[in-house]
């Protein structure tokens, strides 16, 4: 017989429902990935979804609900995947899921940036795992490459294309010489950027991800004030012509580099990429991410940094390693 | 009082030899890691080296053997890893090692691509772990990504520069114009290619690393004589000349996808590589693995593809991972 694994999904927006999708799409796949490393039969069953408003696939119906008691309080709960988004009251859920007992997965970068040392502590308390690959990078098993593939390394700098929103832009800018406020308001009308775009073009979700590329890297989050950040409303055609000119492309990174004296130099700012950069070929929506390490070198990774899907492949990489640790 | 977990190298050569500068030298990072993760001191002891000639450190030498009967029959070694390379002993010192109730690291992907069913079962029916980081892509995190990172995901194609010498040779014929046999001969005076070339201009290496790609994507080793192997011997500068006429690059790539009727296409052959292919920007030694999914998109890992150092810090990031799980 198969052991249940019981899990809640605190918001079924486009990541939310991009994990019941999978799951439920990909059901197969999934079950005998779990069989061949566990040598046992596993029925991953959806359980409750936390939300405002009831989901619109009728079989989901029946497992909705609008009190996160519901959930905390359910000891058939094993893992709950946090994909509302925003600082509060995401974060009182998981601080709350996680004194419960229960594994939490969130792609919430917002709430983990701010509290995620206080959020780790509590899952050690707690004995349970709080994992968030989605968080950066979207798709692509950064977080993980870091913690686990570079485990032995030193590392020496962290340099990412890291929002897809603005080098979605500057990709634009560059290739077909249009103002940032046109591409702007276009990549509004496409739905990859928002009403308000601040967190994007501002660098507040690049920080966000900076950080917790910091924490996996050195241990320690960084407080977010000592993050340099530079606006991206300041770059006009003249200066990516300018780049194009000189054989380079302007990108927007965000960098983590270890100066001399040990300390940590941290910002999200406009750089020129040379062509023999890594960074230079990451065009449009893509993201990249290159860590540098004492043994391993420059490892690059790249892929989707949005979506619903790539991301929701993110948060069931995390679903599937903590099914395999229980 | 720290846990000892008491590993053995078979085989200190330039891979090993790296494990043991690694540990040694990094010891600080690796040991603040796995507490993090496991809240407890972790002391990684190097008890055995297994080889044929005494170690040159002089605090090792109280560590060698010659007798592989004193690892498998020491209790109190948890982990070995296998640095030999080649098909035979090595096979069946994995075998013995597995069969003694041993954790077996290994980055010998002749020995893997051939044995690899046998050796996973073993491991299996023996309840330890077999892992195998280092044996494609070097230093990349590729087979941790696609085996956990892209676990959701019914990955339709992968696509790889999984050889860094012909690489560094392709390179070098368009960079500098420079004959296949010239660029051969000084790769050999580097020592970055061996005096038989065979296995990595033949296509032998790559195909025993894409047949260890297949495995984690697939689940099942693929024969080897299903893989088409195309040698690199037979390009010519005018071949490279041409590519470069049309804005392309040629690269030795292993290729796996899933045909139509759901059978696997496998080769190693030249390709000639467009300007807008996430290979086209690999060159010299560096490795790339393009893994293309139906949820994920493509995801592109990136790195060193040989050398002690960045093997090395592969073969410990599957060191660290069974110490987790231990």
């Amino acid at each position: 017989m198969a052991r249940a694994v019981n899990i809640a999904i605190l918001g079924l927006g486009v990541v939310g429902g991009g994990v019941e999708k999978i799951l439920s799409e990909n059901r197969e796949i999934i079950k005998a990935r779990l069989f061949r490393n566990l040598q046992e039969e596993i029925e991953i069953r959806l359980k409750w979804i936390f939300g405002k408003d009831l989901p619109k696939k009728e079989e989901l119906k029946p497992l909705f609900t609008s009190k996160i008691e519901d959930i905390t309080e359910d000891e058939d709960v094993d893992i709950v995947i946090e994909t509302m988004g925003g600082i509060e009251p995401a974060t009182s859920f998981i601080e709350r899921c996680l004194c419960a007992g229960k594994h939490v997965i969130s792609a919430n970068k917002a709430a983990i940036a701010t509290a995620g040392g206080k959020l780790e502590k509590l899952a050690l308390e707690n004995r349970v795992k709080f994992m968030y690959e989605a968080s950066v990078g979207g798709t692509i098993p950064v977080l993980q490459g870091i913690r686990d593939g570079l485990v032995a390394n030193e590392i020496l700098s962290i340099r990412g294309i890291v929002n897809g929103t603005t080098n979605y832009i500057l990709s634009a800018m560059y290739e077909e010489g249009q103002a940032f406020e046109d591409v702007l308001k276009k990549a509004q009308e496409l739905g990859f950027a928002e009403a308000d775009p601040a967190s994007d073009v501002d660098g507040f979700d690049a920080m966000y991800k900076l950080a917790i590329l910091c924490y996996l890297a050195y241990g320690e989050y960084p407080s977010l004030e000592g993050i340099k950040r530079e606006s991206l409303r300041n770059v006009s055609l003249e200066d990516v012509a300018n780049a194009k000119k000189q054989g380079k492309k302007l990108k927007y990174v965000a960098s983590a580099e270890k100066s001399e004296d040990g300390t940590l130099d941290l910002s999200v700012s406009v750089q020129e990429i040379a062509e023999d950069d890594q960074l230079y070929g990451i065009d449009g929506v893509i993201n990249a991410v290159v860590v540098e390490c004492d043994r391993a070198q420059k490892v690059l990774f790249s892929g989707a940094g949005a979506g619903s899907q790539p991301t929701a492949s993110a948060i069931i990489s995390d679903l599937v390693r903590i099914i395999e640790y229980l």
